[in-house]
């Protein structure tokens, strides 16, 4: 395992070198974050279809438990556990636009992996920064558990434990747990956690953090000691339901119509329904669940004891339990939406679940149709202060204050580009398809094939996964 | 599957062409042996160690259910359920001794398959041909089931089920259902089923021909038609037993010492017994046996309702049913020794049971110590006629024939070949280890990881598995 510790060592060197602005040291929050003998243990997987790019090269790295779709080059790096998806990677003579800018790709755009340690990770294509559309890289960073890095090239940063960067450059960043952010480049910043920032220069800015004593039960991370809280004792409760799917080579299929699909590796306990034109993606958890006509669960979802209307979008490590939601509504990432048996939660129709929102009832709770909705709630008396209608929000020329929410800008150009994004997730995903056109994920995905490898069991290379090069 | 289609057509075509002066169409003998859609549906998969020379590149091939240890480059090929062992391949700067010639080797030995359809065959390192050490190549090659190509680089020929090419060089022939050959060198050739045929030039030659009429009731392969017989169905009835182990990903471990080591493909039943040194290799059957000290069981053996004493050789597809075996025997390729409960066999230490032996007996059996054993024997009537004793063997200086067997040379030879083969046979999987050295198969490849690899599920390419470079 000598291999094995030379490359983390090293990692973790390169990193702290590109933070050592900041004087921050990564050691000792990520040393013992996983033992080395499940780098061992655990196979990676990649899927094969015809519609996917085919273009993996694995080099000098381990990736126990990763899952990888489409291009990605990894080289001197860990992965484990996480879900490395390039299905939506751009290709050479794409035009992207950006601004007035039209830009041909020079190049089909890959996902580049470099001196990296990423613990169940989510990482989506494609990259938004127009100054390196072809190259989508994560380079000198450690990202920790359930950390979503979403059309964000990233250098020498650190992420905390359920953070999402979204088409966000980010570079010598530290982003603390539980922290949002959606603002273009970003460059030596330290966010505090529970931050929940989206930022367009010159247009908007919305601002959130959420208290750090009410955010210590869900999440907390500390230096020397593993991720705790609410959030992650629910996933570990959960754990032994995703055993099943990695120790059978031939699943039971789920029932499903033929327009949706299901991954794999996603867990669909009974009394759950699949409409059409729903995408199930790896590692979501749906028990008892409808999801209506064109809806979503994305990466490292959990939808329990929930009736979803139909073209819901409930995005990457998105939760909701025990709620009723209308159609058209947006369950941002990372949020934690949690109702009781008799104090559900209901979600009335296009309304806007901010990401790394929490609503945690124990009494019911109705939020109207049509509304934002950010923060934390607990109840009824909590809404007043984390709620405003689109309609009002899109009328906001310079500012707008609630609770502890700031907004600053074009409120209408907000509430369009949250529409706009909606419709496009909901499109990409073939929510529209209408049996002849308009396919997207969940008819395009129905039939991957996964291949499975493995690192060097023991010897000095042990841990470390031989170099593989896979093309069509 | 267009381009399935295309890629077997064109294999078909290659080797007809090859067998061009025979107007032999090996078309209606293969066009109906596997339906397509198996070879989409099964995964392969290949052995990751740090004891083996990991470089496999797979292009424009179908692997269906192969597996693959070591080196090995796959070019537009079909590979059905084949086991490739690339793991006794020579290295470069070793030095190979061919009489006189004391031969360096250039560069790794590597196993190259080019435009060959292989079903169900073993393939076994390494090439014994001084022509071409570093190249053992099976090109423009069709194999059916269970042949085993043992160290013999083969171009333009097609073999028969059962079809054993052992250290032999083998050029634009056809060889019969369960021949077996052994001679270093053969071109032009058209050998009738049941052949045994081992000749060293100008030392030794020893010919066996099966009855025809006897032959049929285990192995036919007519044109048009699948192989059946005997065997086949034998194989059949226990197919169910392997189903268990290609669909679990962790199965429960059998007790085995440290020093032996049980291949994660094999079945092993219960009441089985396996003591220090043992090898079971990928795809051998044991159940109810005792496998004493430094056996071995090699791919595609079954050993039943048998005890084997210790240093036994059960070689590729060797079948011992209700059998009690002494020390230091060897059962050769594809043999098919059955007793009956109340009939058993018993062999005495120190035999020889040649390639290709049929023993199917109602009454009980003993061959005597020290014996060599061959043919067709069905009871004690038979025995005389199809063994000899060794020692009697060794003296021969010109020829001898018993029953149907012929030799010509020197028995002397004849007898030490076998007995160093057996030696070196044993010593390579390490039945001698001491529990620091002469270490062998046995305990290198006790911890395998396996990694499993598929073709595209549908489209165009369907079938056709993506190009993948593996190198350590």
């Amino acid at each position: 395992m000598k291999a094995l510790q030379t490359l983390f060592d090293r990692i973790v060197q390169r990193v702290n070198i590109n933070l050592r602005e900041t004087g921050y040291d990564v050691k000792p929050f990520v040393k013992d974050l996983i033992p080395f003998d499940r780098l061992i243990k655990f196979y990676a997987f990649y899927g094969v279809t015809p519609h996917h790019l085919l273009d993996l090269q694995f080099r000098q790295s381990n990736l126990a438990g990763s899952y990888f779709l489409g291009k990605c080059h990894t080289t001197n790096s860990i992965l484990y556990k996480s879900d490395i998806r390039g299905d939506e990677l751009k290709k050479k003579g794409d035009i992207y636009h950006y601004k007035d800018f039209q830009i041909p790709l020079s190049e089909d755009e890959g996902i580049r992996i470099e001196d990296s340690f990423l613990v169940k990770t989510l990482i989506h294509c494609f990259s938004h920064d127009p100054e390196t559309l072809e190259d989508f890289f994560i380079t000198n960073t450690v990202a920790t558990h359930y950390a979503n890095i979403h059309g964000s090239p990233i250098d020498g940063s650190f992420l905390g434990p359920f953070v999402t960067v979204d088409l966000t450059t980010t570079n010598d960043c530290i982003i603390g747990a539980y922290s949002y952010v959606q603002a273009g480049e970003i460059d030596h910043l330290n966010l505090e956690p529970g931050t929940v920032w989206v930022r367009s220069p010159e247009l908007f800015d919305f601002r959130y953090r959420h208290s750090q004593e009410q955010l210590r039960r869900y999440i907390h991370f500390e230096s020397g000691q593993a991720p705790q809280g609410l959030l992650i004792d629910f996933m570990r409760e959960r754990k032994e339901d995703f055993q099943h799917i990695y120790n059978t080579v031939n699943l039971e299929p789920y029932d499903a119509p033929e327009t949706a699909s299901l991954d794999r590796y996603a867990v669909v306990k009974s009394q759950t329904k699949i409409c059409d034109n729903v995408l199930v993606a790896e590692r979501a958890y749906l028990e008892n669940a409808y999801l209506g006509k064109g809806a979503n669960a994305q990466e490292h979802c959990y939808i329990i004891n929930s009736r979803l209307e139909g073209y819901n979008v409930t995005a990457h490590g998105g939760k909701i339990i025990e709620a009723d939601i209308e159609p058209n509504v947006l369950v941002g990432f990372n949020s934690f939406l949690r109702g009781r048996p008799n104090s559900r939660l209901n979600i009335g129709k296009e309304s806007i679940i901010m990401p790394h929102t929490i609503i945690d009832i124990d009494q019911p709770l109705t939020i109207p149709a049509g509304h934002l909705v950010w923060g934390h709630i607990d109840g009824q008396d909590d809404l007043a202060s984390n709620s405003v209608a689109l309609d009002q929000l899109a009328k906001v020329k310079d500012s707008l204050n609630i609770g502890d929410m700031q907004f600053e800008g074009d409120g209408g150009a907000f509430v369009t580009a949250f529409r706009d994004r909606v419709h496009h997730i909901l499109e990409a995903n073939g929510a529209f398809f209408d049996g002849v056109e308009k396919k997207g994920h969940a008819q395009k995905n129905q039939n991957i094939s996964f291949n499975t490898i493995q690192p060097y069991p023991d010897g000095e290379l042990a841990g470390l996964y031989p170099t593989i090069i896979i093309r069509p």
